[in-house]
């Protein structure tokens, strides 16, 4: 046996270097002159002075922490009314908010399953609900992507209490789930819907309200929603959206609720600030959904490869990782911040840039960033068509 | 099959009834006049004006949320500069934040392990790290609590790489794992040893440099730290500290870095200014260790029973969940905060008191909290000797 544990390390990191896989964080300044397609702060929020004046007034108010277990000292009068807010602006009769999106979405996994639980779950789901299935103690069964027959059928197959778990809006192509479908088939088996609204809360349904309150499914008996507040919100923390019984359960079962620190005020106040604006001016979705069509528009008439984007998230196909990279990396060097998905953090294997709309951005940024993508594209990308399966 | 999913939700609800096991929250408002032992803010740091003014700087510059991955747009100058302080003033040679210490924990557990790994972990290690076991795919063995005799078994038997894993202070009974029994079992085996330092930094080592530095074990190149920045650091987050080609790893490998937002630069900001407040006045880590330890010695002198502490909790033994729950809220009644730990958080079903000592406690303070405690106490809690096991 090596001496040294870590020695396998190297030899992955090898790999990956071959590969062309190797990730590298790349800080961002303050004050930066690129134009930011890359983010998730779909109504660009995330430096709004009201978010960032609420924010930063919740830190110096309630501390820089909240100091402990939401059981113990982690609530405060803020989360609450946070929570109160946000159920009520989604329509659910309750809401509990979590540091993370990833914590709230390991937390209604596994606390609404368990041991003999048949969970139906897309293919490709977000991984923080990958990793709830995973650690919950039910079957999980994954199944094709969108597919409502193969929904069905796993149903069909299972004597027993069952979740349907589905991004509504899905991360990598921002494809969305077929709700109404998924929500009528859990129906017939007595199933529950769990719906990961990450991508829809703030730019789908009226105002932003979310993708359950666009499939008319906001505050039914047996949905439950989960979402970020680090999207378009555009502070940190998650929250789980469902009926009073589900939530007050959650308070009392689920783990990464029980044995995580509260999340900070700061992220709560901005979150709350994002959430009035949002109220007060409801036509920030809206916009944030058109720009994100003139984008794909625009994209796919120069003859790139892409899909019909449902929500704000524009994917455009690469023909390989190498060449997603360097496509991000030319689109950086003309002053254009955009994402590269690669393996493992795509689910086909398939390479893309992966570009966000904005509602803040003007129609001159985006012919800016249109015009950026379409000149630096790797040669074989400028094919027409759909990305396929998207 | 029933026709409402979340039926079986009622069931439980009524067993906890029954029980007296039902957890509700209990928001705090900004000024309160309740003396606080219950929360984690070991240095009183959580209030303090130079880390909730940098938290509320850091949310004015740098947007109140980070937008994005660690990978793509959420790592910011400030990300990286926290990282480098981390590192320097822990002894590691590189860091990495995560938006939770619950993130960091299942993130480090995960990546460093692998199908053919033997985790061995100690049975009251936090919730987060037992998450982290059963989301890798090695084989975990649970060995009796600090028994560093079981751990040397468990790697006696297993042929292949392992990772012993445990929390540095236990966070119910605040008892101290044995690091330096469990770093020489490790290093004779070749194994690596993951300590997670949640309740040791900013209170154990030199200045507050942490459990690992206390045990000569900082920077060593086979062991792993993780930590939060939400207890002593009084702010939100986490933080993994090692050798920089595990650090370098968790970029490229770690589900909960990859698929997360990053930190919200409040957070790490306020998690900085903390940082350096300490550096500035490292006699903070020594007073609470002391102010824990007059909270023990006076308890003790009083005939309740508590377990001495190695950190900044102090546990004490209530006969049952219902007299603890009672005691608790009777402190509460008289001004006091402290925890109460029940099943299901509680390793070996035995109810708690548990109070945190925070360094900014004066002697006045203390001499209060233990008035409260002693004068409230149920009846058959006044026995003398210490909290059996710990
Ligand atoms: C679909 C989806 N669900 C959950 C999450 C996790 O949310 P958070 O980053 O707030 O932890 C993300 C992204 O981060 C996401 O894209
Ligand atoms: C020992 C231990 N590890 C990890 C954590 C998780 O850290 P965080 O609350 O920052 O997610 C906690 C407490 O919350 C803890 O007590």
């Amino acid at each position: 046996m090596s001496r040294d544990p870590f020695d396998w390390i190297d030899a992955h990191a090898e790999r990956r270097r071959e590969a062309g896989l190797v990730r590298t964080l790349r800080p961002r300044q303050a004050e930066s002159t690129l134009l930011d397609l890359a983010g998730n702060d779909y109504l660009g929020l995330a430096r709004h002075p009201q978010v960032t004046g609420a924010g930063a007034d919740a830190c110096l108010l309630w501390g820089a922490g909240s100091t402990g277990s939401r059981l113990v000292t982690g609530t405060t009068e803020l989360h609450t009314e946070l929570e109160a807010e946000l159920a009520e602006f989604c329509g659910f009769e309750a809401a509990l908010v979590f540091a993370s999106g990833y914590a709230a979405n390991l937390a209604a996994v596994t606390a609404l399953t368990g041991p003999g639980t048949l969970i139906v779950s897309d293919t490709s789901n977000h991984a923080s609900l990958i990793d709830g299935c995973r650690l919950s103690r039910a079957d999980t069964e994954v199944v094709a992507h969108r597919d409502t027959e193969a929904v069905r059928k796993a149903l069909d197959a299972h004597d027993g209490p069952a979740v349907v778990v589905s991004d509504s809006v899905f991360s990598v192509d921002g494809d969305a789930a077929p709700l109404t479908g998924l929500a009528a088939a859990c129906r017939q088996h007595g199933a529950a819907l769990l719906v990961d609204d990450a991508h829809g809360l703030g730019v789908l349904g009226e105002g932003g309200r979310g993708a359950a309150w666009a499939a008319g499914l906001a505050g039914a008996p047996d949905v439950v929603v989960t979402a970020t507040l680090s999207k378009s919100l555009g502070s940190q923390g998650g929250v789980v959206l469902g009926p009073a019984r589900v939530i007050e359960h959650l308070v009392n079962a689920a783990r990464t609720f029980i044995f995580d620190t509260g999340l900070a005020p700061a992220a709560a106040g901005a979150a709350l600030g994002a959430l009035r604006l949002l109220r007060a001016e409801p036509e920030r979705a809206e916009r944030a959904r058109a720009v994100a069509l003139q984008l794909y528009d625009r994209l796919t008439a120069a003859g790139l490869r892409s899909a019909r984007p449902d929500a704000c998230v524009v994917a455009v196909r690469a023909p390989s990782a190498g060449e997603a990279l360097q496509w991000a990396a030319d689109c950086r060097t003309a002053g254009l911040a955009v994402g590269c998905f690669r393996p493992p953090s795509v689910p086909d294997g398939i390479s893309r840039l992966r570009l966000t709309a904005r509602g803040d951005l003007t129609d001159q940024q985006i012919a800016e960033a249109v015009e950026v993508i379409v000149r630096t594209a790797p040669r074989d990308s400028a094919r027409s068509g759909e990305l396929a399966g998207a």
